[in-house]
């Protein structure tokens, strides 16, 4: 087994993205700014927050915190995000999920403007996600991508995976990674193949898998009956054991295997937290530097 | 092998929406229109216009038709959409594919209002499938849907087919058929399987599939050697050669099969132009309905 060096990944993307904002600082006097909403006080939510803030800085993204209390209503959250979409100085608006109240989340992410949408999760950029023509046409739209399979699209291409032509295996089919996922998978050439509970050859299925993404949230279901020799195994689960985090991929179980594997920690958490800085500098592009020179 | 009677199903269709309809008038007085656009001459488009509009009329929809020159320029085309988009009288708008300027269709189909996308192809309908959370929830929001892979779930629904936990192979990955129905069979618990040109082993993940999708343009390329014993085949095919429709199924290679296959032409292609029907009632409910009672 070779682990992946998602951090290494990482930092050099956070290292290429603090470049390009210099040079447009240099040029423009301009630079990204990222809002970020936390609604109540879950303590993993609050150091995902944290983790991102210090991204920023690391990036040379400005960013702006905003509180508000575990009862807030949702009219509050939508209010706040409102004042934030008007608000020339900021570019990309991040309302950390999940929120105290599970039934508000459609509507305020809604509520955010799809052109400052830090995750991609409004029904709008879902959809230009959907029905992108190519990889390249994509990214060129300076669109923004759910961070976690945006990621896990970086890792793959980072370390050298082929991925055109590719028998490519999802387990797990949720809005923000299966789905974007198999379509971000299928803009690259993959062949995809998307697998969830329902699923009644699971093991055969992840047995043909050149490339298999492990996104659902059981801690060490994947063990090696399911892997195919030569392959690259995404673990995507973050799951807390007795304090501990672990992955969906039962670690040990994978050692003496021939493929390449992200580690749980510090693999594609540590991703979706630098793609964030990717799709508010994309967001930034499009909203304050296209406009300038395209005029909108 | 068992012919799958589309003609049988559509009709059922039809009479239901008929059904649905004459009720609604009857306590409202009001009854659903669909405007349809052809541009330029081109005589398939035209039948294909022709036929939906007979089969408005044979269900109790109203019909509007708009047709422009060949050589219209795209803010003529925009702007008859946007007199349409603001018609208090008109439902659902749909614009014939594809246009003599195939670089229009997408700010063209952008320029639809979302509430009156008749064929479901505007980026917040895409996106808002592909965030549907279940089949159920996606059905009752009224929501239009891409007609032809729409159809084919009420095909694979009507003729008994499982569809939970069953591997689906869809070949071809075009905005019209293959990702929408990729998202749908999902929604719908299948395993679902994307594959394209770039597939290497097509024949062998062909072979495992217990609800094969042929969707590729190219006539007679699926032979028996891709088909599983006691499958179903849906042959999205229409491919015109010296005059006559064939589909991407071999046909005749067929016919000792134990499967289930819909015929070309009388199949998906008569299930496309009635889920029109369907979703235009769908659009005039949440338009005119839901906003009587629910004030919008």
């Amino acid at each position: 087994m070779i682990l992946i060096d998602c951090k290494k990944i990482s930092e050099n993307k956070i290292e290429s993205i603090k470049n390009e904002i210099a040079e447009i600082e240099s040029k423009t006097g301009l630079k990204p700014c990222l809002a970020t909403i936390l609604v109540g006080e879950n303590p993993a939510s609050a150091a995902y927050i944290n983790a991102k803030i210090k991204k920023c800085a690391q990036a040379g993204i400005q960013s702006l915190h905003y509180k508000l209390a575990e009862d807030a209503k949702k009219e509050e959250i939508v209010s706040l995000i409102e004042t934030l979409n008007a608000s020339n100085e900021i570019d990309a608006v991040l309302l950390q999920l999940p929120l105290p109240k599970k039934e508000f989340e459609e509507d305020c992410i809604n509520a955010i403007n799809p052109l400052k949408d830090a995750d991609g999760l409004c029904p709008y950029n879902a959809g230009l996600l959907s029905l992108a023509k190519n990889y390249k046409n994509l990214l060129d739209k300076n669109i923004p991508i759910p961070c976690t399979p945006l990621g896990i699209i970086h890792i793959l291409k980072e370390s050298g995976a082929e991925i055109s032509g590719k028998n490519a295996v999802i387990i797990g089919r949720s809005n923000l990674v299966g789905k974007p996922l198999a379509l971000l998978l299928l803009l690259n050439d993959a062949s995809v193949i998307c697998v969830h509970s329902k699923t009644k050859n699971l093991k055969e299925i992840c047995k043909s898998a050149d490339i298999l993404i492990a996104a659902i949230g059981r801690p060490n279901f994947i063990n090696k009956d399911y892997i195919k020799d030569g392959s690259i195994v995404i673990d995507v689960g973050i799951n807390r054991i007795d304090g501990k985090i672990t992955g969906d991929i039962d670690f040990e179980d994978m050692k003496n295997l021939d493929i390449k594997l992200t580690p749980v920690p510090g693999g594609v958490g540590v991703m979706t937290t630098t793609m964030l800085l990717e799709n508010t500098l994309r967001l930034f592009k499009q909203n304050r530097l296209n406009k300038k020179s395209a005029g909108g």
